[in-house]
């Protein structure tokens, strides 16, 4: 049976049969392969974000799948195509948005605002899709969202060839954005707290700093013989991460706040002052974004196979959320939709 | 007999002998004209400084006068040329300084870390003058530094023609923000909470708002039919002016930090990602912020006869501070130091 994955509320996912919705004017229908689990997807999990989702909802917004329909007016694919989703609704446009709906007034969520990836059959607007490049596997595919946040988060850092930048905090996302800093030539300095994540960190070729162990400012200024960094990431989420990125950067030294901070921060605007250091807000992507990621996956400068800890099965997709809750350290666990 | 103003400690300033020292190779020497009091002044004569400043210091970093002697190897001056300084000495160059030096690792202000312009004659590197245009006086020419902080800001701020600008406390640095920006295109209106203050504002043509009133998000939203600013200075050094730079701007809106924050400050860093914001430090000037300033003057751009507040002798110096330590309406304060 076609299954699908839906949040309850308060930890509770159920697994029923997933509908398949026949594809109005401008949709497209997938049969879905994989679809990523999300840190966002934790916050849904463990009831944060419970004001915002209508239960029961099927969740998911990093899928890859195939095209088995195709509604009115859309010659952009065929039955067949291997795709990945670029999970988001606009809405109309608002001059608030100045020109960039994806951070716009009305943009939704596919799987967060409205049903999502993690089910066998999936209908959503074809201008969502992209095509995966011939050698990206559907498997690997999964990982076009994260890789395109990744993109979007160097972009608008615009890391530059020979720049030095540090990545704080070394999950999904920070590896993602380590390695995307890397394909630009920058050295990348990950700063991570759990051991077997640096482990990983390591393995990727990063060098890894424990700032729990020696302070993050000191070990930066230590390795770049006082230089200090030009970019800074802060994907922790963390007081101490925030604590930690005015401390690495030398003069214009740039800040991408990467990481969810839904309290305000402690922020030490005086060094913004006295270094003209400059902060960026980053969120989800653009269409770029997308392609890059995949363009980067095609000519092999992401090592996904890496970055996937696990594979499970749709029928076990509570398990696969219990063991990101008890092992922090894994990368990435996809679901099997096909399963 | 020719006066120095010097800073003794404790909101204590002694008139003494301004001694005429000769310029070695690459310095001149001025006669000052007129040398602005500065809100950094205002810092140091209230003892906030006392750590840097070295007592008893002459002090002044805003000043104008005429070359009178000329040290050797310099060929950019001539005896009798009026001038402005760009009080900066800029040190060895270090790569944490990226080409950057005003905001470099040695970077010093000549009236804060070495003897500055209020006092009858001055000696200064060659370098640090810039000419003033024909047409631009001696007391106007008093403006040029603060009107480079100006030019700084707004260049850092990259306000466009037809953008909606909001200035965050209305002084003086806020309000040469303010005909800056306007001069760029933009439309400004500017916050302020002293009503004598706002009086001046309107009366440059400017909107004024006073957020005690009304929240300065609902305002903003309320004059621009929720489009909200694309660009924000935060020139008033407060907690509430941080609290309210986030709520006024659209997507992809800048945030240049003016203001002087030697405490952290509560940062609301969701908004920052929620819409993309970015937040920009700017600190004193380059060579080209000056340029721009005297050619705002030069042009008619800044009228810069309403933003003099008054003019002392220097032998009264101390009323100025007294003047403005009570008075915080007034704009700018000048000292005559030939008088």
């Amino acid at each position: 049976m076609k299954k699908a994955a839906s949040y309850l509320g308060d930890k509770q996912i159920a697994v029923t049969e997933s509908e398949a919705v026949a594809p109005q004017s401008g949709e497209v229908r997938l049969e879905v392969a994989y679809c990523g689990i999300c840190g966002t997807d934790m916050h849904i999990y463990h009831g944060n974000m419970d004001g915002r989702v209508h239960m029961p909802q099927i969740i998911g917004h990093e899928a890859s799948g195939t095209v088995v329909e195709i509604g009115e007016g859309v010659d952009t694919c065929r039955i067949g195509d291997r795709v990945a989703v670029r999970p988001l609704w606009f809405g109309d446009v608002h001059p608030f948005d100045k020109g960039y709906p994806h951070v716009g007034k009305e943009v939704k969520i596919i799987g967060i605002d409205a049903p999502g990836g993690m089910q066998a059959s999936w209908t959503v607007p074809a201008y969502t899709l992209h095509h995966l490049p011939e050698g990206v596997s559907l498997e690997h595919g999964a990982l076009a969202e994260p890789a395109a946040v990744a993109c979007h988060d160097v972009r608008l850092g615009r890391v530059q060839d020979g720049e030095t930048v540090v990545v704080i905090g070394g999950g999904p996302i920070g590896i993602l954005v380590a390695l995307v800093a890397r394909g630009k030539g920058a050295r990348v300095i990950v700063s991570e707290i759990n051991e077997k994540r640096i482990e990983k960190i390591e393995s990727l070729g990063f060098e890894a700093v424990n700032p729990l162990e020696e302070p993050l400012g000191k070990v930066i200024a230590s390795k770049t013989n006082e230089r200090m960094a030009d970019v800074v990431f802060e994907v922790s989420g963390a007081q101490a991460g925030v604590d930690a990125m005015t401390t690495v950067l030398n003069v214009r030294g740039r800040i991408v706040i990467v990481g969810l901070h839904p309290q305000p921060r402690s922020v030490d605007l005086f060094q913004f002052f006295w270094s003209e250091l400059e902060l960026i807000g980053a969120r989800l992507y653009e269409k770029e974004d997308f392609d890059a990621a995949l363009e980067l996956m095609r000519v092999g400068q992401l090592p996904i196979e890496d970055l996937i800890t696990d594979v499970y099965s749709i029928e076990n997709v509570k398990a696969a959320f219990e063991m990101i809750e008890n092992a922090p350290e894994g990368i990435k666990y996809l679901v099997n939709c096909g399963a």
